[in-house]
């Protein structure tokens, strides 16, 4: 019985590692079609979204499975109930590039932000895409120096986040209302992206160090 | 020990009850915050949070807790399993009432958003009020109606939450930047308390038909 739940808490693993891949990709695709103006990249992320949710809802069935068939407790019940969880997370986390790549979409053929904000919001878009591929390692490895990693680069991008606003609040803003909307919605993405993923990374944290500390699940 | 079970699931839904009340009292504060600049309310909405945070934390607790002694297994496993999940919506719904009333504080004593687009914002927070309130009454009374009332209530506030970027982004926007990223962000998390209203109604919905079809999380 032990070695049947390994095996299966080994699949749950395998799964989360691979969402997080694809959303890795998701996001990777959202933030070029996002800089470049790329429609056709624009469209497969959206069109693809649906790949990540049915490996979500799987993954989750796999879990609710385990806990039937295999009953676990303690630790092991807690890493059969986070993987619920961060599953939802790296699910919203697709979700996020797929508004990336909306907004893409919606401006084509103009560009989603003026001049002046481009570097920052590429700037945030590859730490995005960074941390969900450390995210995916660390979910593979649980080298939990990976989580340190992780939530130094969130810190980078509330700060980019925040110098946003000051951009678009500050007295050399020549942005239209639409630039404005953009920058404000798109920023927001981005940062929830990078805090869906320390959340995710303190999950994994916790459970590799047995340092188990109830937070809020988001 | 089904009747310990079935008082243990009792508790589980009453917790859920208490956190839907205590999220509909935040909404209902932010939004009075928002509309009317009281600095006051808005300060005790985000003092507040954390309540509705320890909350959610006890009850995923309590869930996981029920898992590890009372190993329950269909119908009754995806129940508990959906109380975890719902807490989760109510959190972050919690989160959104707070994202309300930082925005009140920070303008203040300037209100929020120029005269022309509060009306639509009084009534997109007057729905998520209703929409919590009835969210509470169902996770209480199981009466499906209410589901789809929350649901029909879901759309009016996508409705209005497009209209506020018509409005925005239309040649009549005489507002600031400030005013523009205000609108984009209340409407934004206005939205988004509704969304999660809906995706806790659908579970209700499900377990209480019977009729379960997995979705993502969120």
């Amino acid at each position: 019985m032990r070695e049947v739940f390994q095996q299966e808490l080994h699949e749950v693993q395998t799964g989360l590692v691979e969402i997080a891949r694809l959303v890795a990709d998701a996001m990777e695709k959202a933030t070029t079609a996002f800089n470049e103006s790329n429609v056709a990249l624009a469209e497969e992320v959206i069109a693809d979204d649906h790949l990540i949710d049915a490996r979500a809802v799987a993954l989750d069935e796999l879990a609710i499975t385990i806990l039937a068939r295999q009953q676990p407790v303690a630790r092991d019940l807690r890493i059969v109930v986070s993987a619920l969880r961060i599953s939802a997370s790296l699910e919203r986390m697709g979700d996020m590039a797929t508004h990336i790549a909306q907004l893409a979409r919606y401006r084509y053929p103009d560009k989603v932000v003026p001049k002046s904000l481009r570097p920052t919001m590429a700037e945030m878009g590859r730490l995005d895409v960074e941390m969900a591929r450390k995210l995916a390692e660390l979910l593979d490895t649980q080298d939990v120096e990976l989580a340190d990693q992780i939530r130094n680069e969130d810190d980078l991008v509330d700060d980019l986040h925040l110098s946003v606003f000051d951009k678009v609040l500050g007295q050399s803003w020549k942005g239209e209302a639409s630039d404005t909307v953009d920058a404000t919605l798109a920023s927001r993405y981005l940062e929830r992206f990078a805090d869906h993923a320390v959340a995710i990374a303190k999950k994994v944290q916790y459970l590799a160090t047995g340092d188990w500390v109830p937070e809020p699940a988001n």
